[in-house]
């Protein structure tokens, strides 16, 4: 028997001038990379070069998808429009399929970012618009969202391919939700226990939760981060931990 | 033997709540419609409604890219570098190809817009930083440009297929360029003028200039308006007459 | 005694080549302009040539503050950061103030835009967050709300003026409240039926709910649209007939 | 007799989640902040703090007006038309003196940014249209632009003040012009080399052009940068050497 878990990041995030996150660094790391579309972060050249950057590395991509609030950075709910939001995960998708083809790679699956990411794990309208923008682009493109959403239910049910997400960071409750951002310890920085968590995930099915009792979490994929202090070193540690239990770090697509 | 020639428009060029033209009427008349692509106008949901009009009334679609330059509708020159306005090509005719999909229909030609049409007819640098653009997406899209402009010289050469576009109410030189738009009588307003020159251009393969004399202009195309105050007149007069004369108005492509 | 109310309406809300509503018409009907600053709507260049035609007519300038979101036209709920909104209307508030010196006028008063207008009406903190922004500028300047709205309330205890609004084309409730605009009858359209009840609002203090009672509505500015099919007759009927009376119309400041 | 230089530096230049340069170091050194407002770089809540730590540290506040170009960070020539461009730079100037205000500070004077800058020195219609947006907030606003360049020489004959600037890492020509970026050589990078080069400027009037020769610049002001890797040591070794010489760095305003 084979074990094999795929590790993702978020990448492209510069604009412009303006630049964000290690690229070169995570993208020898992770197997999949979700590449910001533009509407979040993301202008098309800087977008052009991580794709190729990707595509020399053997990095999956994804579709990055988000409110369009570049001030924002996609992090603040906005209520869109169901025929708004199903164009606008449209647009992005296809302007990212374009620029793949020029990095000689595609676009493999769609994951929405930041607010709108976080919104549709509960809010159906909205999930439902972001699954009817996907369908009509390439019905055969998987969906990455947080384990146990409604987004990842409903898309479920249209016959999709959904893929559920872990995060390598975050603190969970005994009900398999996230512990919220506000609250003590809901970011984890040890990096070594970071690590162990997520070789305890891959191979017993779930994590230790704040309340003390371990929670059943269903990870297709877990989610590193490319910016801030450790980052890239606490992915490089999932990884290497991960390999050495013989846990092959390989993407969800082929 | 038939006659044919090709008419198109600007369309799609609307943004959020803000309307411009007839997309309605002009797609009725014309067998091309240059769809703006969210860099000059045009917002995704607004593009999608433009795009399922126009597959409904079976009129082909291009991508109409421009410069990052929504206050200025993509008026105004801008000194963008090459890899910037490559990949600004392909992320705009990608995400019209998403959009398209989504309408049941294709992107099937490019036609730059405003300032970037007008500098791309003389500047080598940008004018191949364009043609990159569309090769790396999908080398068998035709260029729509210029009639004689050097944009459609280096496509010629590169391979593409190049379109050549005249426009309808633009008074030409006799060396076959158009008038200034500052110079008076650059644009002519009589209605049944215009159409007569267009059935002129068509049968006999050009035009009286303003020096009075005939001036060939090779065109596979020719460019109506879908505002103004009687835009849609005009386009309709021009389409009535050629038919009249047995004249087939059909898109350069299939 | 001498009655009279101010009438106020949105201006200045093209941008770039786009146009809304009619600016010129309007300006010779309202008592007050309510102009975009560049958020929702309003490129600096049209901003100026419509503070320009309002110093003309000496119509009275206030700042239309809104969420940053041109494509949406502000009408989109975001949740903003309370820091982040302030700057965003101090921001707005100063780049009115300096174009509205180059016109030879000044901002008088703040009207918050669209979803902006409707969230402060409930939520606390934004709320707070607007006006700080405005306190921040000069907190001498009134800020313009719906009637009995919690952002008024607030800004009252700050010391603020505040302007209570009403709106000519809106069906109210019993209590006081608009009926919402998903509802039948939400929207009036009837124009000697609108005028009568502006004159009664102003001569009577109130208006028939739809549930058929009398209903008190505080209003020290009536809202007149200038876009839509009939706006501006609306609102000419509105100022003929509150005059007919004798009602003057003038802005709350002088 | 007191020696004195003003230092300037371009601060805010980060925009939403994203930074540019060390604000807080470089507040320590410059006497002038030429702060971004919005059309390059700069979101309301970003410059606001920029401006509180200017404030802090009685640092001068210069609005550095642009063309609207984010994604291209205000580097890339455009056409702007004359009326608009003049609103566009009245609209920035009004939104950071609004932002000032709120900050205890205000805009004490005008520096074009990037492509803008350059433009001017030379382009004598779109040096009126900046000329005439700042005369129209503000004629008592000093303007800051390249020595010898065209737009301080228009606006000294309507009477503006100017501030001749000079560069500190930058190479000259024997005339006083700037050896172009592309050249070699253009840019210094030895940090004694910087700043006795800058000793030189004030004490004697100029500097040693590429050419070899001694060569006359006008400098009220020397630019010095903040991002960059070695950026912020060159600066304060500017600032050290001049004031161990007895040059007060102060700025141009009181």
């Amino acid at each position: 028997m084979s074990v094999r878990i795929d590790l993702n990041s978020d990448l492209g995030e510069g604009f412009g001038q303006w630049t964000m996150g290690n690229d070169e660094a995570i993208l020898r790391i992770v197997s999949s990379a979700n590449v910001a579309c533009g509407f979040h972060a993301g202008s098309p050249a800087g977008i052009l070069k991580t794709l190729r950057a990707a595509q020399v590395r053997g990095v999956r991509v994804g579709a990055h998808v988000s409110y369009p609030d570049l001030v924002g950075f996609g992090r603040r709910n906005m209520d869109v429009a169901s025929d708004e939001l199903t164009a606008d995960v449209i647009y992005q998708i296809g302007a990212l399929q374009g620029l793949a083809k020029a990095a000689g790679t595609a676009v493999r699956y769609v994951k929405p970012h930041g607010a709108l990411y976080n919104t549709i794990a509960h809010d159906e309208r909205q999930a439902l618009a972001v699954i009817e923008g996907i369908l009509a682009v390439d019905a055969s493109l998987p969906l990455v969202g947080l384990a146990g959403s409604r987004v990842l239910e409903l898309a479920g049910k249209k016959g999709m391919t959904t893929v559920s997400e872990a995060f390598a960071d975050r603190a969970y409750h005994a009900d398999g939700t996230l512990v919220s951002r506000g609250e003590a310890g809901a970011v984890l920085h040890d990096v070594e226990q970071i690590a162990k968590r997520m070789l305890q995930l891959v191979s017993e099915g779930g994590v230790m939760s704040v309340e003390g009792t371990f929670t059943a979490i269903k990870a297709d994929s877990i989610c590193v981060h490319g910016d801030g202090l450790r980052a890239v070193e606490i992915a490089q540690r999932i990884r290497a931990l991960l390999e050495d239990k013989g846990i092959a770090v390989r993407s969800f697509v082929d």
